[in-house]
């Protein structure tokens, strides 16, 4: 499949590599193109599917340079965080009016199909579940159930099993992925390192 | 060990209950008293440790109701959650001003020793973590390590393994804690009920 990916940085590149590796055609985009990134809008214009992997505090300026007609009728997985530690650490997580960045991004892309996943986990993670043992879970969310459908099948691609991808709604519950990563960035100190994840327990 | 419990909402009646059950004294504080309560400043006075089990966006009312001398040089243990339906659901989480109630208590009542406990799960997980099987985790975080260690042996008591009570560290900690509910109401909806918990799993 023919794929953009928004964001250089590493959770970008993880994403790009592990597509790459999977045979998919993959452009990266960046505010200021070069080296092995594309403008933003070149990158989103290539891909049949986009991800977002900018950070959550500027995504809608990076996907305004991608432009919404390079959005309009794809599935954009919007992997971002809103993290600020202006005021120190912890930081300070969303985007301060109870919202979420994956809402947000639906908001002003209402043509796009947004399913929020991936955020919840290390870059490591994302792409390879396998470094964490046992049986753990990864959240999706989104509008659109065919949308939420193929995200879940490239996710199963980079080695998550079917069962532990949970879908947790409408674009709505990307509130709760989102705000979940203040709890994540303590569990953090306490692991002692960032391949880790949650796994829901239940009777 | 005498312990009063503020608020006579299904937490604080369950802890309540579930610490008489241990053969503690407890008395149960309310803003109105009457039937099984008592007011706020009866029950924080006749505490050696006090539970804030009162709903996160008055706890500070409350509180100081109970009388900050009521509290000073105690164990507070922080369960509350501030959750805000009034825009429909999911509830906006927290204070939205990125810190937490566990924080602004510790501010407010600086003699008091905070500790932030509880909050991550239902009622009748927080009394009997076996009604959730396997391995799952509760977090504590505070800035008095005795008063931890004092909250982490009552919650042994309740059945919580030792090793599965995660010390978060200070109390900024409590962001996280708070945070997390917002992906407890996704995952109340995925799971089918409120009796469910997280584990942190790593290698």
């Amino acid at each position: 499949m023919r794929i953009g990916v928004l964001g250089t940085g590493v959770v970008g590149r993880t994403i790009a590599g592990k597509l790459r590796e999977l045979g998919h055609e993959v452009l990266v985009g960046s505010r200021s193109a070069g080296e092995d990134a594309v403008p933003f809008e070149k990158a989103a214009a290539h891909g049949e599917l986009v991800f977002n992997c900018t950070n959550g505090n500027s995504s809608l300026e990076a996907l305004s340079a991608a432009g919404e007609k390079h959005l309009a009728g794809k599935v954009l997985v919007d992997v971002a965080n809103a993290l600020d530690f202006s005021q120190g650490s912890p930081p300070v997580v969303g985007l301060g009016e109870g919202g979420s960045v994956g809402e947000l991004i639906q908001r002003e892309f209402p043509e796009a199909k947004v399913v929020k996943a991936l955020n919840t986990v290390n870059a490591n993670v994302m792409v390879d579940p396998r470094v964490v043992p046992g049986e753990h879970d990864l959240f999706i969310s989104g509008n659109d159930a065919e949308a939420k459908t193929r995200v879940a099948g490239l996710l199963q691609s980079f080695g998550w099993p079917a069962d532990r991808i949970l879908d947790l709604g409408d674009i709505t519950a990307a509130r709760g992925q989102e705000a979940y990563v203040a709890l994540w960035v303590q569990l953090m100190g306490v692991v002692g390192g960032a391949t880790f994840n949650i796994h829901v327990v239940h009777g």
